[in-house]
């Protein structure tokens, strides 16, 4: 297999040739034709819509042969069968073998580790139904009726996402088996109110730490300790760990339960690992885990498709870089039309930015062309009556990714003025797709151009019909995987964070330094001092 | 007053000349001295850090040129005055008049709108004391122990915000009355799960729309009602209204009682207005909501200020404009270390993207030069384990606002080696400055980069002793008042928000058409079938 950079390959300098003198797209060929047209099952039920992607066969033809030049489909293949894709850390990369297998059986040091991961999942299944059935309960002998997740970045964000996604389709359902809550920050107000609204004696922690030393978490873990103590409740009996089996943490006695992943599931791809089982199963029961694991298997088989205009996450992806090295453009929006999802764009920064916000190659060499945009995002309609201005009518463009459900997931609505709530929001979400993409010019003769929409927002849209955990589990793995071939296009490693390392080591630095010291910087100790950490001298 | 487009100023031609030809800034130069000599008060208890913005002597001293060529403070006081700044909408601009007087009387119509605005304040304030005296109670009798704002951005998100940031304040200082949720999306599922946590016999709500015809918030009126009447409990005693004096919902006996603002008061710079006044007065009383606006007052007196390196709302203004139109960087992130400001970045993206995305001048001509930037951020440290990688290594210079606090706001910590959570949580923001701005070399020879941090990443840091309501008074008219300045600095109007009408105007068309109709667009009426609103023919 060849690993090479976008900027060396042939398919690039077409695109290139192609975009400078060649390319021009009319808005005025979004037609419900092309809606039609421009339309692909991404799994799980959802359905991903590029009609509003100012992209046309010449583009995709160029695309297509970009895809197939940097053989995305084999590299994802090699993932897949296990070889070592996150090359700087010399890791596996293998969150897609917890959904199911699509590749060769994975053996690692004599572990079969597709067994592995069900294995511990299966753990995870009987241990939530154990809780949610009474019969493992608080060190005072009531049944827990809370969970709290105390984690951060991808032990935190995703499963904090999953869970209020899923909250309100699990009261609906009848599925919803407890309260869940997250203490993620290391501001020790972040802990100290989400334990004040607890019933401890009721309440399981979930510790996620998969090098069992990071230090927010472990800060977190021990402020929870000491209130549990001093509850007069053995934090043995409340606590759970989730880790690796390398661990400080792993078969620690001083945790009622361990439950196991390796270095081959990254922070921000371990929703479908026990970082995200645990919560999920016992706020919704196993069998939703398992649903939402099953959609996201649904849209990893999709992705190995090769006919770009079949596989919705690679064109997702190569739509992306177009958009991102061909026109140029910095950013882009995550726009779900759904409350339930209002910390879905939070996971979704995490996903992107962490993974490809890189600016050398997977070899470690620096690369000369643009890499992961920035992302972010908040729920229609809200982002609407926000950001939405500068969406429709600012200087730069940014391309836009929308989200919806044809249902609501608690069926609670009220019609006012002729339509429902529901069918309000999904025609907010039908009028944005279009006044994005045509705008609305004004008659040149105008002197006041305030009224007038540029137009040329490029959109997609992929929707499903309810929010519910396998449309869920389908939803995180396109994207997933869109980032996935967005690292193989640009040739980078999506799998490290590297990026995190040298503010760790100045934080440790300042503290070692503490009141009186000097950390041997001198802007730093000046910081240090304004923040009232070191003593002014 | 003349009021120029930036790019036609003899300043802006002399810095666009020196960031071309001479303009160079080493991040060496941030040591202790730089760090004392770049400080100045923002108001509230805040200081103001640029130290580790990379500009120096010479560009302050060519943003001082541009600031006085702008007129920005006599611009700053016209506005202050009362002349109607907001162009397109002939509109005064007066949230400032909210928090005290800085210019002229303002006389409307007849009327003095200090003594307006005071007196609607006095109002709020005597209604949040009968409400939590129990003097005032709902339908059954019982006393009011929730507040439930339903609105959507300005109305949401300023509310919100503070509303989070000052709840543990208010609990560990014995200020916290009530409780307070929002409703803001038209999503039913957003209604029908706040709705659903409450003890309806003793929620107050409260409706926000100066127009009194925003669709999402009266669907959502509407949605309580129902669920108040079906309760058995009178709506017209659980619901109070925030509008102007000409809407629909002025003196309607519909509500138990009506607060007033007015068409001066924009919506992203209503937080100051009864439409945060109410809220925030009930859930912790009338005093914190007056320290709240005593905070802001201060800051805007600072910001009249003429020297820059005296102002510290100028100055993040001009610097802002440096990064934006001579840089060339895109995006601005707002990075809170203080869990209490989680969701203060969302309310920055509206103040600033909503003011400033604009692509013509205050004349509505178009301009030339790039205007608001991107704004998005999460508090730390979580946004270190998301998506601070892009920040250190992406291919972009993302600059960054940083916030920060001395102080936790309960003060419940833990020591965890030597350290306190919260040192660590300073610790790890003094740490992140000096990483982001130094990075960190590797030695030409290597082969591998992917632990270099190329550095160069501009930062500045405002801080206090505690998030409580007088410092965050100032903090918010700080980013007000630099929008406000970055505003007049583009030659834009930074007072409307034309680019959300034409989704409204297609959402209308989509609605207006029925499940059976066309809406005479053959793209929207596509969508439309896509989602279910019209059938398939």
């Amino acid at each position: 297999m060849e690993f090479i950079d976008l900027d060396k390959t042939a398919s690039y300098a077409k695109l290139l040739n192609h975009a400078l003198r060649e390319y021009s797209f009319d808005y005025a060929k979004l037609d419900a034709g092309r809606v039609a047209r421009c339309l692909i099952p991404a799994g799980g039920g959802l359905m991903y819509s590029w009609a509003a992607k100012a992209v046309d066969e010449p583009e995709i033809k160029l695309l297509q042969a970009l895809a197939d030049e940097q053989d995305l489909i084999g590299k994802y293949r090699m993932l897949l069968d296990g070889e070592y894709m996150n090359t700087g850390e010399h890791r596996r990369v293998l969150h897609h073998l917890l959904r199911g297998r699509l590749g060769k059986p994975v053996i690692h040091q004599g572990k079969d580790l597709e067994q592995f991961y069900s294995g511990e999942l299966e753990r995870v299944a009987a241990f939530a139904d154990r809780v949610s059935g009474g019969e493992l309960r608080g060190g005072s002998g009531k049944p827990f009726s809370a969970a709290v997740q105390i984690g951060i970045g991808g032990s935190d964000l995703g499963p904090r996402a999953l869970y209020l996604a899923l909250e309100n389709w699990a009261i609906a359902s009848g599925r919803k088996n407890m309260d869940a809550a997250f203490i993620s920050n290391v501001d020790p107000d972040d802990g100290a109110k989400v334990v004040s609204s607890l019933d401890l004696e009721r309440t399981l922690f979930i510790l996620v730490s998969k090098s069992g030393t990071t230090q927010e978490t472990l800060a977190n873990e021990l402020f929870v300790r000491d209130r549990l103590k001093k509850a007069g409740l053995d934090p043995a009996k409340h606590l759970v760990a989730i880790t690796s089996e390398t661990s400080p943490l792993a078969r620690n006695p001083a945790y009622l339960d361990s439950f196991y992943m390796d270095d081959f599931i990254g922070g921000r791809y371990s929703s479908s690992s026990p970082a995200g089982g645990v919560i999920l199963s016992l706020a919704f029961g196993s069998r939703s885990f398992r649903e939402f694991l099953d959609g996201a298997h649904e849209a990893d088989k999709l992705a190995l498709e090769s006919r770009v205009t079949e596989n919705a996450s690679l064109l997702a992806a190569l739509i992306g870089v177009w958009e991102r090295n061909l026109m140029g453009y910095t950013a882009t929006a995550a726009l779900p039309y759904s409350q339930a999802l209002s910390r879905f764009p939070a996971h979704l920064q995490q996903l992107d930015m962490e993974s490809n916000g890189k600016r050398v190659n997977r070899d470690g060499r620096p690369i000369a062309y643009a890499t992961g945009p920035l992302v972010f995002g908040e729920p229609g309609t809200n982002g609407q009556h926000s950001f939405y201005q500068l969406l429709h009518q600012g200087t730069d463009t940014v391309p836009l990714e929308f989200i919806g459900f044809l249902e609501s997931q608690r069926g609670e609505d009220i019609e006012a003025e002729g339509s429902t709530s529901q069918t309000k929001l999904k025609a907010n979400l039908a009028a944005q797709i279009v006044a994005f993409a045509r705008g609305r010019k004004l008659d040149h003769s105008q002197e006041n151009f305030t009224r007038e929409f540029p137009g040329g927002r490029p959109s997609s849209l992929i929707y499903g019909k309810k929010a519910e955990p396998r449309s869920l589990g389908a939803l995180l793995a396109h994207f997933e995987n869109k980032v996935m071939f967005q690292g193989f296009l640009w040739n980078i490693n999506s799998f490290d964070q590297e990026g995190v390392q040298l503010g760790k080591e100045l934080t440790k630095k300042a503290l070692a330094s503490g009141s009186r010291g000097s950390s041997g910087d001198s802007a730093l100790d000046a910081y240090l001092k304004l923040l009232g950490i070191q003593e002014e001298s």
